[in-house]
């Protein structure tokens, strides 16, 4: 068995990991926590996440020391938690968006301490998506245009979404373009396209879970790769399973795609 | 016989209407302008356009008065083209997009003097998109969150394309809503979506000669209306349709829905 | 209040009609029906669904009669439904799939008894797509194509959906086109389209809870109509709200345009 | 320069393909093949094709033997292209879909005696595709739900496209599926999906050039990667690509991706 904690155990994503956790005979859900004041601390997370108990209360502190801890916050929780985790050398798997520059340089500090994984979005599909991507603008060059278009739910508050950007990340790794040159985020009034230019578009619509394209045309064709999540459930699966990959992992800064093997 | 002329005759837009309206029988083209100085003036119109000669040169000035002069071009041929319309009487039909605030009210002047037509899109399936979805926008209200994608070659100069300004209107039309005021074009930073909003997207890609996409979507489902152009021919045909219709009309503004009895 | 009752209320959708149905101020579920035997009679309708207790327990028969039945089960359970609503004068709404000729005339003759509905899809999106496609097939007539595509999860019975067969009734009712004979189903060999034929494509793929798009091509331009549900709840809460409506109307066969005022 | 031939030189790709040749420094069209008794033979090829002449006549016969014979026809026309070409020793590039298993073994055969390529899709896009598809069906294997769907013109002859059966011949490569037992064309009745299937979708819409995609499944995701192609074009460039780089090769048979370097 493996101990893991939640941060964040009573939220949307939280409530999903601690139930899938539960139904996984390979982890054990030893830490749930929620902020200061959180009105459901004290509460069995597992009841919190409408499944049968697992006798882990939500917490302001980590009571149990678990090897792992999973984080599916906002940048402000996402910080206290860092901040603790590395303190207590607990490895830690990421999956809030939204950070910042200075975020990231904290997350490449603290894999100095522990091991440690960030990554925009859990899934297969999407992380392979994420190797796609690369190859394929590395290929087709700048005789394609790229566009990137993602689709999420009207309560989203960042734009682009961490997916879009890790698509954009790809394409930049692969290609040597910069994310402040080279992309522009909608477009309005006369604004002829740029060779090599990449255009981010970022829809907001229902509740949509998560759809991403990447789209490459030039004279006579386009390709499209794309990704549609069904389920917030996906993202959960992955970090549970990125968990326990890193559980037995030396210190250092993971990714995704060590995980899937891709 | 009905005698027409084409305003930018040696543009793109231009050759495919002398092309197509030397195959239909009720059309004549009688004048084919061309800008002042232009090196093909002289040449025959036909023999341009990559069809059979049709007796017709390129010329600056209006030569033989058609009865519609068809004008397809950029804003500031349309301008002296109106000018010359208005001042000699002769109708016309509009498919010049990025249009001002001011051409709109110079239409609408001219209207007093001549029978005038202008559209953003002359097809049929796209006349009737901009009728469905302003019944759509009014029948769903604001629970449904609306989204529009167009996509346009890499060579076009506005943002977005005058078909996406068109279901915009239909939506303003049917809900109330104002262009200035609602409609948001991409998204970038931290912007959680406002009820009622309305986000617009314009991607420039390939050689794509046009697509446009308008999606409600609320908490568990999403409606899609969307059209796609293969061929520019399809606004030329619209066009000389919209031509031939107008021929006979009184002064005064027309629309394509007058053409194609929507 | 209104009173209501579930036909397998402890199947998929049916645990969602009871869960729905308990936050909603107007119904009440006094009546929860499952078949003779099974493993969960006696339990709380309510705690199977995963909400609170309702305080009417799953049951093989109608004990507290309700004023209408709602029933989203597979076709031989609705069949023995239909029986009991029509001896018993129990409205119904209906929304099993693959249904067979026999039991749309069992509706009809039941319809002389009861105030009975029939919907092969609740949404108000679905519905109005329904009236959509019916128009749009009427104006654009034979010189367009048309091709519908759905798409399920992997785990559905019957192809095409009963959805896209609603499509292709309002195709037909618009048009005079008959499911016998202008319908194909996939093409496979050298076939060339006929004019006038419609095209149906069934895509089984993963858990996808239910997409459906209608194309309409000619020469130059397609127009597509689409539709996609994120949760089946879209599905029950649209029931629930046929059920409100239905529960005051006299005997008579009802349409869910009716329900949504299309 | 390389001397090419055009089998089918006054058919509509093949015109594009005399067309596109006058315009490539590199190219030279010797001979222009059609079939006995067709009324343009002795007119100029180039003039056929709606450019300036090229001094090349259409011909029943092989005048001026070319290094290279482009064919993009009919199964019947291919195959007395490929008699003549193998029996005078010229290099073939074949486009023609709809052959059969004996047109297949012919090329197997005629590629001892001179160096011959085959294609379903010459365009760089879908030869990526192609390679992508494989890729992505090994790496997921059957938890994921394989669905291709095509369309094309209300012209075309065979269906499922031959690019369609391409990318399924790709997956088969990658995963040891077979076209006859796992594929299924189109779904109707009660037909649940069975593990490892792959359904294929034939749209036959309007005047679509041609658009392919390929959609993987499972519970929680989808991916999809799609081409689209914007002309017939993209084809002929891609044709004549192979024929360049075909001329100096030894016999044997070739693949696209070779020309690609894919």
């Amino acid at each position: 068995m493996i101990d893991i904690g939640i941060n964040g155990a009573a939220g949307r994503m939280g409530r999903r990991l601690v139930a899938l956790a539960s139904e996984d005979e390979q982890l054990r859900v030893v830490t749930a926590l929620e902020r200061d004041g959180h009105e459901l601390l004290g509460n069995d997370a597992g009841v919190v996440a409408s499944v049968d108990a697992i006798n882990t209360p939500l917490a302001a502190q980590v009571q149990n020391k678990p090897k792992v801890m999973i984080d599916f916050t906002v940048p402000e929780a996402f910080r206290e938690a860092l901040r603790v985790c590395r303190q207590q050398k607990i490895a830690m798997v990421i999956g809030t968006t939204g950070l910042t520059d200075d975020d990231y340089k904290a997350i490449d500090a603290a894999a100095e301490d522990i091991a440690i994984l960030h990554a925009p979005n859990m899934s297969l599909g999407v992380n392979l998506l994420f190797a796609l991507v690369g190859q394929v603008a590395e290929r087709l060059g700048d005789d394609y245009d790229i566009e990137i278009v993602e689709a999420h739910h009207r309560f989203k508050l960042d734009a682009p979404s961490g997916t879009a950007m890790g698509l954009a990340e790809a394409i930049c790794h692969a290609t040597g373009k910069q994310i402040d040159k080279d992309f522009v985020h909608g477009r309005h009034g006369e604004s002829t396209r740029k060779r090599g230019e990449v255009g981010m578009h970022a829809l907001r619509i229902g509740d949509e879970v998560g759809r991403h394209s990447v789209h490459f045309g030039t004279l006579g064709e386009e390709i499209t790769l794309a990704h549609k999540a069904s389920t917030r459930d996906v993202f959960a699966r992955g970090a549970l399973r990125a968990a326990a990959w890193l559980a037995d992992k030396p210190v250092g800064r993971y990714h995704m795609k060590d995980v899937l093997g891709l």
